[in-house]
């Protein structure tokens, strides 16, 4: 998301809330809320999903003031209670209570997967999803489940995931306009069936991206979709066959100037060229894409680049690559020290440099235990 | 499951297929197949879970039964067409069709589990789920939670399976006679924490389990939470403090002759005390850890007892090792050939034998794809 962008899940939780003051009939604290939203509407990433929430409590908050008005004309003791109001509303508005229902649930789901509180945020999901039978349209549906397809692929709940993105699939094949969206859904697939090394199938699933791609001429999903293919094959360690799928990738994503997705297709074609002992073509991709790291300001990727330099090479620099370790420690970014740690212990065990090599292994050893224990599973109480 | 039982789910799926016969009044084929599936009952792991089913489907069919019976005295042209009778039946009987829709899809995901396709055992699972507002026991429902999130929990989709435990743990407290499925809850919730890394948590669940199971004076569990917290601390590195554990472990399975136990519990209190190099301690342990093995008829663990004796001794036997990996890798059992391999890649680092140790390590990287590649992902149609 772009920097000071409003993510849509917190003002989706600032919508809760509004609903929360609307069903106890707070119509200060709900006015309050509502400008404050409105306000923030502007400043958030775009997110249609979430516009159309606003415009349903819009809706129900003006259901409330219609229904409290006329009770100001009534005696105290003839007003109904508001409970007896709400139950009056939800019963005429069944529908409009469902949906709403189903947006708040989605959107708290949203809002605890952003905090990484997984299992609270599919539990917000599951809820979401019982009440999916409100959302009257086909692609409000697909994008239900798609979301929820990402949110599970972060997870590493990866048959759940595959199970919500074909729902999205079969629903948005019907369609005629939303080929952008089928090309995600197989990303989706792909990289879950990645997950799995079930690469034919995900191969496929990227080869159709691509052929989508190119017909839409969507150059960053064109780019993409030859990145995951190259990744297909490089985690094959067919790494000559990936090769030519990271070159198109770099070719495209540069004469578009899609210059935020390069440093990361450079960073593979580099170090497998390094792997493959080809100095020169890698020095030259290396010069490219270390540039392009700092063009895009990337910390991550120009200590990446500079530790590609210090490996490979006939006297590795020690000193340079503790230090890039060091920084990715400090960033917490456990599975990029897991992939450069193994290649680092792959290469030593090359060079015969068995004590080094086994160092790196129990390197890749410790990041795994820090990646197995992913934040945010609450206490269950018991 | 004891040899020569027939597992529960075939039997499921066998009703199941008995349904279809009724639902297309094929009185033949479902007089034979009710025959059968009644005969395979006797030789049937035990699951009431499975008779209830049944019974139902009995009921079901004689429902069919008492619904053709009074067309025979009909003319032809008078006879209500059969789906005629099936939406008579089915609108008459909406809580017995609710209930058994729920079965069909239980049964039928625990098939699809036990082929290891997960895909389709969870849709049928979430298919069941939807349904479970038929079941009208509590406590049955408490049953479907607890089967499910087992088989979450053996498919590493760790915060679906503590979401369902949970949903099954909450029902079991309210009763007063169901200490035994609150113990195993958690075990499960132990376990899926474990996978997390997240040991605090998860000591805190077998602590529970193992004083309920003490009061309740059920050995069996009492020797599981007892080697369960044994595994927690050992997981962490703390071998010291696991020891206690596995050796009450072993002493529960062994004074109550729970044998089938004793090699696993056996196998990781001789791994520790070779690791801590008390030599005589270990040799003690894995002298009659190795006879229990053998006693069981357990090929696997006599194999893992024959590694331990070549690998902790002052010049390793190399050759019964690799014997020892071709065996399990002859099995397809990679996690215990991951487990192994990094046990000795560890044991050969101390003893400075780099090379080893890093050739131990590079299996533990292929151990770790094969894992990774789980069966049973079917292909989806694109």
């Amino acid at each position: 998301m772009k920097s000071g962008l409003i993510p849509s899940s917190a003002v989706g939780q600032k919508i809760n809330e509004w609903y929360r003051y609307i069903r106890t009939f707070s119509v200060p604290d709900a006015e309050i809320l509502k400008a404050e939203i409105k306000q923030e509407l502007d400043r958030m990433e775009p997110d249609s999903n979430l516009v159309l929430y606003y415009s349903l409590m819009e809706f129900r908050h003006q259901l409330m003031l219609d229904y409290l008005e006329p009770l100001e004309k009534l005696k105290i003791e003839d007003q109904p209670t508001l409970s007896e109001i709400l139950d009056n509303i939800d019963n005429s508005q069944a529908g409009l209570k469902g949906l709403l229902d189903y947006y708040v649930n989605f959107f708290k789901g949203m809002f605890e997967f952003d905090k990484r509180e997984f299992i609270s945020a599919i539990t917000y999901y599951k809820q979401a999803e019982k009440k999916l039978a409100f959302v009257s349209d086909h692609v409000e549906r697909a994008e239900f489940y798609f979301k929820v397809a990402e949110a599970y692929y972060h997870m590493k709940q990866t048959y759940f995931s595959l199970i919500h993105i074909k729902n999205a699939y079969e629903i948005y094949v019907e369609q005629d306009t939303y080929n952008v969206r089928i090309i995600q859904c197989h990303f989706v697939f792909g990289v879950n069936l990645m997950d799995e090394r079930r690469f034919e199938q995900a191969a496929k699933h990227f080869q159709h991206a691509l052929q989508m791609a190119e017909k839409e001429q969507k150059a960053q999903l064109v780019g993409r979709a030859l990145y995951n293919l190259g990744l297909c094959y490089y985690n094959q360690d067919r790494i000559g066959e990936a090769i030519p799928y990271f070159e198109r990738a770099v070719d495209t994503f540069e004469s578009q100037r899609i210059v935020n997705s390069l440093p990361q297709a450079y960073f593979l074609i580099t170090l497998i060229y390094f792997k493959l002992g080809k100095k020169e073509k890698a020095s030259e991709y290396h010069k490219r894409g270390y540039e392009y790291a700092k063009e895009t300001d990337d910390p991550v990727y120009t200590v990446k680049f500079e530790w590609l330099q210090a490996l490979y090479q006939a006297k590795p620099d020690e000193e340079t690559i503790s230090a890039c370790f060091r920084y990715l420690e400090d960033k917490n970014l456990y599975a990029d020290i897991e992939d450069l740690a193994l290649e680092a212990a792959k290469y030593y065990y090359e060079q015969n440099c068995f004590k080094i090599s086994s160092d790196y292994f129990l390197k890749v050893e410790e990041a795994r235990k820090q990646i197995q224990r992913s934040e945010g599973l609450y206490e269950i109480e018991i």
